[in-house]
């Protein structure tokens, strides 16, 4: 394995230390706890909004915590959800008064941790919520979107939502608009490479030389089906029509898209395959709002792209596109 | 080859049609020109500043045009440098009457293109001025810095000169800040895996698999030493020692310190190996000064790290780290 790292066993404080010094002017780290949050005074009636995550997909999530998006991240181990005790921390830290909404990705650990934090919060007084994302198409069917993991597309919760709850809303209009958001959302990816583990230093599945696996998660979970390798053009094609099918997105909607690269694909493939993706949907009639291009969510230097539609009406595009100063997310106004 | 194209001969293209339409709410390729600019009409007494480049390393450099960074790229073939054509047309299109500097990589086909664009553009009675770039310490010995290559400290450049030329100096005082800024600046590379051409789908070079080659080129040339791989800390000593030594920076000085990501190489690696510079530094007593850590200039999905310093004062300080909406330029500030 060459990866740039130290001890395996201290990958998550390393990182941890490397992001807190690079971002000291406006993150810090909570002390003693894996837990990333803002540095400056929170602003009275904000309601907090959190979310834990296993590390080894940087940016998520630590890069998403800034203003107008998360209060908090509780950051866990490779691959691994943050455990109760973290969550609550982050949820202590985020608290103003408000209450805390905590985001959750639908992955098992995630949501049995997240739950018993939630629990925990209340036993201590905290008024307190989860609301779990669900976005992967290729992982239950339609009918069964609970079932779905979460992937890439809570990334448009992170920013909505966040920026939602930056207006001070209340805690139950902060929920109905992750719900919103989340009920909007689709995405599906397509993967070229494996990753490799950080810890095991193992390639995380196989693919054969002139295939592509569509449907993959983002811990290299199975994929729905493989394909031979094709044109930017018509793999674009081929997820587009999946993403509207599922949800269904049609004439005349507008769409916030991100085309999230998994780790090793490169920004002037994204740029292709973006403007494929772009000019398809305008043969459709369904227009692009403010993409997000680049680098999200990885899978480690997994090689594919991961494509994301969040419908959006007015009110969400002024939150989609508002500036943030979290260090992850694109400069989507000029 | 697995890339995300369409024809390898439309690769330039569709990456800029993707580009500018992602970005069309800032900017906007040239008609008939492979030349990227800001939309934004022009402030009377700007100097103009441009650079152009081979494509294959995005975002370098269509992403860096934008306010207080570029005014026009002009955007070559992959991994070629555009014709002088192309960079006359750069220049035009970014002089508004004050004249223009042209910022030139050292690469054989990037002096002679731009040279040539020089001296077409004063038969045309333009004002212009071209300053080379060499940054890279490993493609020739001290006091032979001129043969240098320019690779990833040329950003600094890009962002400090053109806030700089933002501020309205005079064409002879933005050559003289470009000079700065480039002898203050240092880099060194470390690459780990080979990318892979775009256009033949071969690997670009070979590595074995436990050595790390140091003093890569961006496009794959020949590096000056091999070793085995190490932890980040020790790599990362190695390449601070390196850059010290040649510089010299010394005690109490303050650093702008880019640590760039080649392609494939992981934002969780760049923090890691980025937190072990940071305390070298500190123990030699030299302070970090907001660091750019991301993929700025890359080589395909080439997997490595490449380490750029530049000494800054009070001013080089607010220079660098004003806000610019060029979308592959980091957030510095909060």
């Amino acid at each position: 394995m060459k990866k740039f790292i130290n001890e395996p066993d201290n990958i998550v404080n390393d990182t941890m230390e490397g992001f807190v010094n690079a971002y000291s002017d406006r993150l810090k780290k909570v002390e003693g706890s894996n837990v990333i949050a803002r540095k400056a005074k929170k602003g009275k009636g904000k309601v907090g909004v959190i979310i834990g995550n296993g590390s080894g997909h940087e940016p998520a999530c630590i890069g998403f915590v800034g203003k107008n998006m998360l209060d908090c991240n509780a950051y866990g181990g490779i691959f691994a959800a943050p455990g109760p005790d973290t969550l609550l921390e982050a949820i202590e830290e985020a608290d103003n008064g408000e209450g805390v909404v905590v985001l959750i990705s639908n992955h098992a650990g995630d949501v049995i941790n997240s739950k018993m934090a939630l629990d925990m919060a209340e036993d201590d007084d905290f008024n307190v919520a989860g609301v779990i994302l669900y976005d992967d198409i290729a992982s239950a069917k339609k009918e069964e979107e609970e079932e779905r993991r979460g992937t890439v597309g809570t990334l448009f919760n992170y920013k909505i939502t966040g920026t939602y709850a930056e207006e001070k809303h209340s805690l139950e209009e902060v929920v109905k608009m992750a719900e919103k958001v989340r009920n909007n959302t689709r995405s599906l990816s397509v993967a070229t490479v494996p990753g490799t583990s950080p810890i095991t230093g193992q390639k995380m599945f196989e693919i054969a030389d002139d295939e592509i696996e569509i449907g993959m998660g983002v811990h290299g979970e199975e994929a729905a089906c493989n394909m031979k390798m094709d044109t930017a053009k018509n793999i674009a094609k081929i997820m587009c029509d999946k993403l509207i099918e599922d949800k269904p997105y049609s004439d005349g909607d507008e769409l916030a898209v991100i085309v999230n690269g998994c780790g090793q694909t490169t920004y002037m493939e994204l740029l292709i395959f973006f403007n494929e993706v772009r000019k398809y949907l305008k043969s459709k009639n369904i227009k692009v709002y403010k993409p997000g291009i680049g680098n999200f969510v990885t899978t480690q230097e997994m090689g594919g792209i991961a494509l994301s539609f969040c419908k959006v009406d007015e009110e969400l595009k002024l939150l989609w596109s508002k500036e943030t100063d979290a260090p992850g997310f694109p400069k989507l106004l000029p």
